[in-house]
């Protein structure tokens, strides 16, 4: 025991595991194998078998439970699942199932290819059948995606006594009992009882009278963001999903709601930057240039409107040449300006804080900030540009640019992504790339402008 | 019931529950008021109340018992709890305590002036004050600093009978029940039982035979971001925190890692852009400025250092005024790039994926990766610009700087926050300021350096 160091640690246990594991197969025995298996945990071993060929995993199917693969098969990612599963017989396929929770067996079919998935739902049972293939009807980025189907529900006549029978009885298939849900004989969810109470009760009292009816629930269609905010705000243990006339189709867990909260922070760093989702940063070079290449596109162009915009001032430039030294100034603090507000904004949307018709207060909260950081920044630059060129004009110039400049950056970096947001687009979906080309070319623009104007006063 | 539309119905509420406290101070009726407040979530009351004049929050307070008090305080933001507090009698505030977990608690003393600390600290029971006290000692970063002390403990030898008369004394006053720490007699943490096992085993089978050995556990100095690290990575419930000697100090559950998580990816986020944690977007413009106006400064002498690189080749743009006009484009793409590979990177690191001697091999690829974009963005670019100007040479020039540029930027993207986190600094830290200006001084100069090496033919 004592503490696991993961980031140090983790290379070498992954080797040590890959050596013993190698050894075994090598040995064919089967008990070793399982006794190994018992004394790691699942996900470090799936991170040994993605670096497994295909033979040798099939080696290791071999020698291993069901039970056991389909522990590693849960904590796998997708591109391994899908290894995994295509190398392992069909008939095992669906035992190996037998042992998961449905919404897992539902992500692994989810990401399966068509043909594949058919041939595997013509061999498993009806009943789960019928579970499996309403789960996939909802889109995975909902709560019905992310939902299981393994919870305890009791009806609210039952007994204290009963509702423990039957605790005892399910609670072993159950993702969650500490928290109980009740029914009424409609079948539809009426509260939700702990444990805790039931345990402390006595054994004639109905469950109707221990069970907390001020309900937080969700649809199948809502938002998984949306479950990842509630769940987080209300510190719940897990939320229900009901359906419109009230029946519960299912349960998300606090721990889908953790890898939820992981993968929506993912997307909205890489997206801030142009950055699609699902690359990594040790996958292949050419996915990762699939990826990143369009938004680069994207840039170039705005790049151009910004080249284009000071392409309008050459003559100006060509008389004050010191304009071309100074301009990347303007435009630099804009874009920097821009990001902060920018990053403020994205992180409120994505903790549900902000939405476009929120408040105007901010925006002219902004437009103020703007202003005395570009009166501040604009006369220390200014001040600076005077004692370089000895030009006094030059530098009230950089003062007047810097002050718009900042302005324009606070109010873009505010309202680009609560715009995107209402355009129901990823708010942090390439914002920064927008809110720097607007900096960009309005700052070159009003400061070469501004030159151009007094032209006579900066030769 | 029906699911709660949380963004668009939560401004009516709180306007509702509002409406609805005044009226009940008004009237002075203290049971309405326990039943009004029974009917909502604490934290939205809390909300409510952070609007609230001090005088109203005293009203308040006449008419609210003390449970009540305790759950709004437990859900009240940082300030709101020292005004809370601050505005009720001390004596009260002890019988508030005692309704609240000890880690609550803890957080609650240690953002209260040293003073009103002390005071409160006199009033409480020694024994309280003990455990108090040694949670006050850990750093509110680290696993000390968030655990929990009400956890259920048994010893090894204990029979499932006798823990389940256990489980329903402590149960109540335990944050998990789910998983039970099981302790030898010497007090050492030895394995952790799962309620579910305790519940269908036979009465007289010893909690020792029907626990789980193999523990992941943290030490109280663990870093918080480790520790949700391993909770999300292992999917665990609850983690425990045990000294050198293997005592049970505490437990960290799933939704104080919830908030570790929400807490760190709202400050890699502000981070990048140079925010300071802490800034939220409608706070008070004096507030922003203070915590923004540093990096501004900061990015002011990177950009004046830009500005200095061009100006040594003023000479060369006064012959050839289009590279005024042209050269934005190399510094805006190297910036876009450079951010792509650092949101990767930072994101990475934050998953607990990367470190400084992980990998050069990324290092090769993030180079090979610039130099494919950078010829094929370079082709583009250098192309429009000699459809435009009708000179090849300056073209070129554009390709080769662009392809530099884009590999210089692919590196420092990977290397800067990898640097910053092996100094022990946050990775996050104003990385995108300093890549770009990394980017922007070396695109400047190898673009004008090309140029003012071949000016014969640009001109």
């Amino acid at each position: 025991m004592g503490e696991l160091k993961i980031q140090v640690m983790n290379d070498e246990l992954i080797e040590i595991i890959t050596k013993k594991i190698k050894d075994i197969i090598e040995k064919n025995d089967k008990f070793k194998m399982n006794e190994l298996l018992n004394s790691y945990y699942p996900i470090d071993v799936a991170e040994v078998i993605d670096e497994f060929e295909d033979s040798e995993i099939i080696n290791f199917y071999a020698l291993v439970d069901d039970k056991e693969i389909s522990d590693i098969l849960e904590q796998a990612d997708e591109d391994l699942q899908v290894r995994m599963i295509d190398l392992i017989d069909n008939y095992r396929a669906i035992f190996i199932f037998s042992h998961m929770s449905n919404d897992e067996v539902v992500d692994i079919l989810g990401n399966l290819p068509i043909n594949k998935r058919k041939t595997l739902f013509k061999l498993m049972k009806e009943s789960e059948l019928r579970t499996i293939q309403s789960l996939l009807g909802y889109d995975e980025d909902t709560a019905g995606g992310i939902m299981s189907t393994e919870y305890i529900a009791l009806y609210e006549d039952f007994s204290v006594e009963e509702a423990l029978r039957k605790i005892k009885k399910i609670g072993p298939r159950s993702e969650v009992i500490e928290v109980l849900f009740i029914l009424n004989r409609k079948r539809q969810l009426i509260g939700i009882a702990d444990l805790r109470d039931i345990l402390i009760a006595d054994d004639d009292v109905k469950l109707i009278d221990i069970c907390e009816k001020n309900l937080i629930t969700v649809a199948p269609e809502t938002d998984q963001e949306s479950v990842a905010l509630l769940v987080s705000k209300y510190d719940l243990k897990v939320i229900p999903v009901i359906s419109k006339k009230n029946s519960l189709l299912g349960i998300v867990t606090v721990d889908d709601v953790i890898d939820v909260i992981v993968e929506e922070n993912t997307e909205d760093i890489l997206h801030m930057a142009g950055v699609s989702e699902g690359e990594t940063i040790n996958g292949s070079i050419g996915g990762s240039i699939k990826k990143r290449i369009p938004w680069l596109c994207v840039n170039l162009i705005t790049a151009f409107l910004a080249a284009i915009t000071v392409s309008m001032f050459e003559s100006t430039i060509e008389q004050v040449v010191a304009l071309a030294a100074a301009m990347p100034i303007v435009t630099g603090m804009g874009g920097n300006a821009g990001s902060q507000t920018l990053s403020l904004t994205i992180r409120h949307i994505a903790l549900g804080e902000l939405s476009l018709k929120n408040d105007w207060k901010i925006v002219f909260k902004e437009i103020c900030i703007g202003l005395i950081h570009g009166l501040v920044i604009g006369l220390i630059a200014g001040s600076i540009l005077y004692i370089k060129y000895g030009n006094i004009y030059l530098g009230i110039i950089m003062m007047i640019a810097m002050t718009v400049n900042l302005i324009i950056a606070g109010i873009t970096g505010y309202l680009v992504p609560l715009i995107l947001k209402a355009a129901k687009v990823d708010p942090a979906l390439a914002s920064s790339i927008f809110v720097t080309a607007i900096t960009d070319i309005f700052g070159f623009m009003i400061f070469l402008g501004l030159a151009k104007m007094f032209i006579s006063y900066l030769i």
